[in-house]
């Protein structure tokens, strides 16, 4: 095979990757991209009687899965919390896959394996920690769960060999923590009433004086509070929870403080934004994921806990047939320190990323994607045809479109809210038809619908929030018509 | 960035995949590793001063980091459960994490949910199952996770709110089984006493009469039994459990049937070799990893359920942020039949790889492996110098290296089980020094170390079977000297 013809059209994707005359979103249906993919010579379906696909129909296949995809490289896709991958980022992914091995041992993966120590021990000193442990994850979703399941043995290290006895442990997080939270105490065999759910201010930012109420009940009913999930960085509003009271009342209850900043730790990096941060050194652990707004492709999740050897005692079985005391260098294995056996090397984007940025072009890309968000931000509180939905924290902007018979905006009502929330999915339609722009809609709180703009990809620039603005004024007067 | 020149040494390496003349492993300790890469300019660790590398010094660390890791492509790299990528699914994965977005919802991944749903749908057909319910993992460990959280809560749906209640669980899987099953005893909450380990024969293959003996201790201790995790293609031995017998006992006596098949299920690609995986078309679920046999890159592992809708059932919180009901197509979204959130497209590579490749290019890549083996394990019985470990199956061979004091071999005594133990670390750490081939080594059963080499590469030839075996008995008689 002419591997070059191959990746041909992949490393075009990437040099055009800024450009803007082109669709985000096909917004085909499964029988259109089916009908598509037949008609090249490469139907989606598989069968036992299928001929291999010679090269140029390989290559045909390809090129339709770009043009066919969703377009998450260019500068006004707004719709998901990772934007702008950079290119560096995806060289290192056909790196790995090209040598193809598996973090589990040092033997298999001698350079990742330091390259993971490497990348784990700079993050964790950007959190203020010291000693520490760590662990790369297929996603926040795992962060998150290890968290969970550091802090059930911490309380009760019999669970271990004995499996959880029905003990009524309680965890804290907010309203707007990150839904694998749930599936977490759920697949952890705590249940899905183990997760208190504490409420937030308007900006989606977890209440102290909630939590220490929430606390209090729950030992008033007996039951056993063990963990407390701050956010850094909720997914649709971008607040930070508030660490050094988190912290206060995680020690005064002797409660395992986790803090998800899968998508807010990187403003670690940023001098003007690291504030947003502070009292991180006093978390047990931290989730933080490079996939989201420091543009390494997917997956690319940190899970880092303070106490060295926390993930060992958690997780080890040793399999003799792969973690060998008699082997050089065996202290390296990181495979006793995960649930995973196989891992993919993903601190070698991670790596990479870093040393073709610099600290410095981390915290350039954040300062970017914020100062869009506070003008997006400024724009839309002067133009009574939009009204924000929560005031703007981090790169998060929530806002509606007004229609016209509502101008201006004189506050919610029941009526208000059914026209706005019936409202954003037929705007959303009518932008995906045009396919100059992508972003996403949610309630919030039980309100109407509103709209994301999530600003993360560096080529975005201030026309382009400008332009996408009027492009959702455009589409909100097409949804009416 | 000069896309082309950071690439060129990623070509270069899939082009010379099959080369003898290079090293597999270079063995270097993490100073040496570290020293080298700090002298070509791009040091390993990560600092607040560090400046941008430029182009050319990221190539070098590029061109360091295939030179430095182990070369998994090579025809005599024989260490692993996978190896041989194809280039293919190399290019599937470079496709991905430029396209870079999730598996979550179809809006974000319409064409990958349609490949993803193509490649499980002939999967499942290749089981012999009609309807189906499935998802890609990150790895078979998630697998044998999920299908235990799914058999638990067909027992005891109440699970999922109230948590587990500490009633005696147990589930049934062989000697042989996968540590993540152990792994996955403990993260659920079950606690590992819930996992009881059955005998195999001298194959590592689970025995009907013991697991029916398990079985009905298990009963009269009043503990209760709800899960069969049978085997096909243990790691070490590549036995496969026999699956009608098992079905026959899990269906008396109410139990999930598991089948993880992480390694050997791919046989049912070849007509040859599929009658090892006999009786799966009665299991209730199924791993499947496409990154073992098949030669598609780190992760590509397949999850399939038989029962429609049991995903969804155990997993799905409906976030109102992701799978808003009133978005086109939202019933295509996989992200609630899965514990994770972002989720990479592995489902893109598996499926030009296939394309590529067809089923008979699949089948074909198996027979050539199960033919290298046999060919290993006659040589092997007929040499002097060699001595079996275990009968051989599927495409593993486990052997000793025998001294020549002790040929011809008499058979296993205490004293020979020590001297045996303690060679095999030193025959591989002269292996290792030679990087001409890679296998691993590992106690089976308590026996003493022995080596194990897994055919899987279809580039590996009969020539490079004769010749690794010489260059073991040359390293034997090296750790002798």
């Amino acid at each position: 095979m002419d591997l070059d013809e191959l990746v041909r059209p992949i490393l075009e994707l990437l040099r055009g990757a800024d450009a803007r005359d082109v669709r985000i979103s096909d917004l085909a249906g499964p029988d259109a991209h089916a009908e598509a993919f037949t008609a090249l010579g490469a139907s989606l379906s598989l069968g036992p009687g299928d001929a291999p696909l010679d090269l140029a129909a390989l290559t045909r296949a390809i090129e339709a899965v770009i043009a066919r995809s969703v377009r998450t490289l260019h500068p006004r896709f707004f719709n998901q919390n990772f934007a702008g991958a950079d290119p560096i980022a995806v060289v290192g992914d056909f790196l790995g896959a090209a040598l193809n091995t598996t973090m589990a041992t040092y033997e298999a993966a001698p350079v990742f394996t330091l390259m993971e120590r490497a990348v784990l021990a700079r993050l964790a000193a950007l959190a203020g920690w010291g000693a520490h442990d760590g662990v790369f994850v297929p996603g926040g979703s795992f962060s998150n769960l290890y968290a969970l399941q550091l802090a059930r043995l911490r309380l009760d290290p019999d669970a271990r060999e004995r499996g959880h006895d029905g003990a009524p442990l309680v965890a804290f997080a907010s309203t707007h923590a990150h839904y694998s939270l749930e599936k977490s105490v759920v697949l952890l065999g705590l249940g899905r009433r183990a997760l208190v759910e504490v409420d937030c201010d308007e900006r989606g930012q977890l209440r102290p004086d909630a939590l220490a109420a929430a606390i209090d009940l729950a030992l008033a009913r007996g039951q056993r509070p063990f963990f407390v999930g701050a956010t850094a960085g909720t997914t649709v509003l971008g607040g930070f929870d508030p660490l050094p009271a988190l912290a206060d009342l995680a020690k005064r209850h002797g409660l395992w403080l986790h803090v998800d900043g899968s998508f807010g730790a990187s403003a670690l990096f940023s001098p003007a934004q690291s504030h947003l941060m502070a009292g991180v050194e006093r978390a047990d652990s931290l989730a933080w994921n490079l996939h989201k707004m420091l543009g390494v492709t997917q997956q690319c999740a940190a899970f880092l806990v303070q106490k060295p050897g926390s993930l060992r005692a958690a997780f080890a079985t040793g399999a003799s047939y792969l973690f060998q005391p008699d082997k050089p260098y065996a202290e390296l294995d990181s495979g006793d320190a995960t649930f995973q056996c196989a891992r993919r090397v993903d601190a070698l984007k991670a790596w990479l990323t870093w040393k073709a940025r610099g600290e410095a072009g981390f915290a350039a890309r954040i300062d970017h994607a914020v100062a869009l968000a506070d003008h997006c931000a400024a724009r839309i509180a002067g133009d009574p045809r939009f009204c924000l939905a929560a005031p703007p924290s981090w790169v998060n902007v929530c806002f509606w479109w007004i229609p016209p018979t509502l101008r201006p905006f004189a506050g919610r009502t029941p009526e208000t809210d059914a026209a706005l929330h019936a409202l954003a999915p037929r705007i959303k339609a009518a932008l995906l038809r045009r396919g100059e722009a992508m972003l996403a809609f949610q309630p919030i709180d039980g309100g109407p619908n509103c709209f994301r703009l999530l600003f993360i990809n560096p080529a975005t620039q201030i026309e382009d929030v400008d332009a996408t603005l009027e492009l959702l004024d455009a589409c909100g007067r097409e949804a009416l018509a």
